[in-house]
């Protein structure tokens, strides 16, 4: 099938990815400080699975940013704090594979397509719900990236006043009601306002803790995870008024609560639908965990 | 170029469009009530132009209205008093042509990036601002209809709770901010609470006539619209999120407010958006009116 790389801002990790969607082979660096460094250990990791898989003429890459609208430049990748990178240039200049970037989370949505919950839909889209909120989006089996570059930005869809501003400087985004990062900042602000809960006894929780007392009834997880739940069917509900992909797939780490979240989502959803006696989407579990960004990356070309 | 058809509540009109984008002769009906005489009114007006263009193979027909995820079936029509309506084999049963329909947001949407304000681009969004909000999503050259035909219905994404309901059944859906029911309605309940205007002088008043308060200063129409332009601002970075199209398009009868609208709408939506320093969509007004219909209509089978 292809090479595909997942580049994060601990590791990077590559694979060469068969036809059934597995993982044949699989290499991982520890993520560098500088761009230069980066560039030079992706290159070698590429290097390495060419080896393996003379045949292969592309390589795709899962980037946790913000990419030009030809997908040629990384335009912001907070991770690796980079600004501008001409990355495809960069890495095409040593190495003798086509090289394409994409977003990981679209990354994400091009594995679930071609091997996973939405495999044989021309049309999905992917929330993944981790640190952040991020998005993809499949229209007509294509990806779509975007103008600038910018599209599939579901988590920062402002769904109304919040309590914290969202890191990208504004207020009310989906993210900052529907990622781990606002179930931990919603439960930390209700204990500080004096709200009993379970959750005080440790000095820190995280996402899954909170799903966990939440799922053994302690009353504040629970309303946070059906806070979350709320915005999160609010968000889907308002997305396929405009797009009515007819699945949509809920990955990332938060993911992992399963049916426990996912039922909670179907319902807030279709409070919401426009028109839900003849076009209610499914929404599923991601098939893909970590591997996803490879699995899609690998993948990209069929998708652009 | 095409032959092309609205059909409202009202009339039906039809047209055959030039490669210019011009109406090069219409024709146009009183729409009947019940299903079968309107079918028999298309077909004749049809028949008429075809016989004014011999060469023409495929027809256009816009409708206000909701189709099958196939586009044969009009699914819903509320204008029309209309639900489950086969009217693609009705017509092509009866016709030598090949019948196509499409929803008439949507339709303009075409018109425009064929002929008017968004010509040259791959990617666009139209919103129609008339007694409702309707929306037309073009990606890549292709009209997005959905999975289950009911996408890009912009005006009914959820933006926040609203003093009365949408028509949908909803509450909170972005018509009942940002149509021109919606400036009424909100200009009506104000001054039941007691707000002074230079409406109050008249038992009813129109869209026109608000706009036309607020452009000579009266607070209540100026707070008015500035509400709508807020909601409008609000939606279109949210869907700028979603799908960064570049450039999106306001039309219906409230773009008759021109630039006094387009500026404010212009300025919320920049407020919005998650990277204005690089991703900041265009928003014009339609060149195309009454008329977007059914110049979309007979361009349809290019952005399908």
């Amino acid at each position: 099938m292809g090479i595909g790389i997942d580049l994060g801002g601990t590791a990077i990790k590559g694979g060469i990815v068969n036809h059934q969607g597995v993982i044949a082979k699989e290499r991982r660096v520890k993520t560098q400080k500088g761009y230069e460094c980066v560039v030079r250990d992706l290159a070698a990791l590429i290097n390495e699975l060419v080896q393996l898989s003379p045949e292969e003429t592309t390589v795709g890459i899962g980037i946790p940013g913000i990419l030009s609208g030809d997908g040629a430049t990384v335009v912001s990748c907070p991770n690796l704090n980079w600004k501008n990178k001409p990355l495809k240039q960069d890495l095409e200049a040593v190495l003798a594979l086509k090289v394409l970037l994409v977003n990981d989370a679209t990354a994400a949505c091009i594995a679930e397509a071609t091997f996973g919950s939405t495999r044989g839909r021309s049309s999905s889209v992917l929330l993944t719900l981790g640190t952040g909120v991020g998005g993809g989006v499949i229209v007509n089996d294509r990806i779509i990236s975007g103008a600038h570059g910018v599209a599939s930005e579901i988590g920062h869809m402002i769904m109304e006043e919040n309590f914290y501003d969202c890191n990208c400087g504004k207020n009310g985004c989906l993210e900052t009601f529907a990622s781990a990062t606002a179930l931990i900042r919603y439960c930390q602000k209700q204990i500080d306002d004096g709200v009993e809960s379970e959750l005080k006894k440790d000095d820190t929780y995280d996402a899954k803790q909170i799903f966990d007392a939440a799922k053994a009834g302690d009353a504040l997880a629970l309303a946070a995870v059906n806070r979350l739940a709320n915005y999160l069917g609010w968000a889907i509900a308002n997305v396929n008024d405009l797009l009515d992909p007819g699945i949509f797939v809920i990955g990332g780490g938060l993911s992992g609560a399963g049916d426990f979240l996912l039922e909670r989502i179907q319902t807030e959803t279709k409070s919401r639908l426009t028109y839900p006696q003849y076009a209610s989407p499914e929404i599923v579990l991601a098939t893909f965990g970590n591997e996803a960004g490879m699995i899609g990356a690998a993948n990209l070309q069929s998708f652009i």
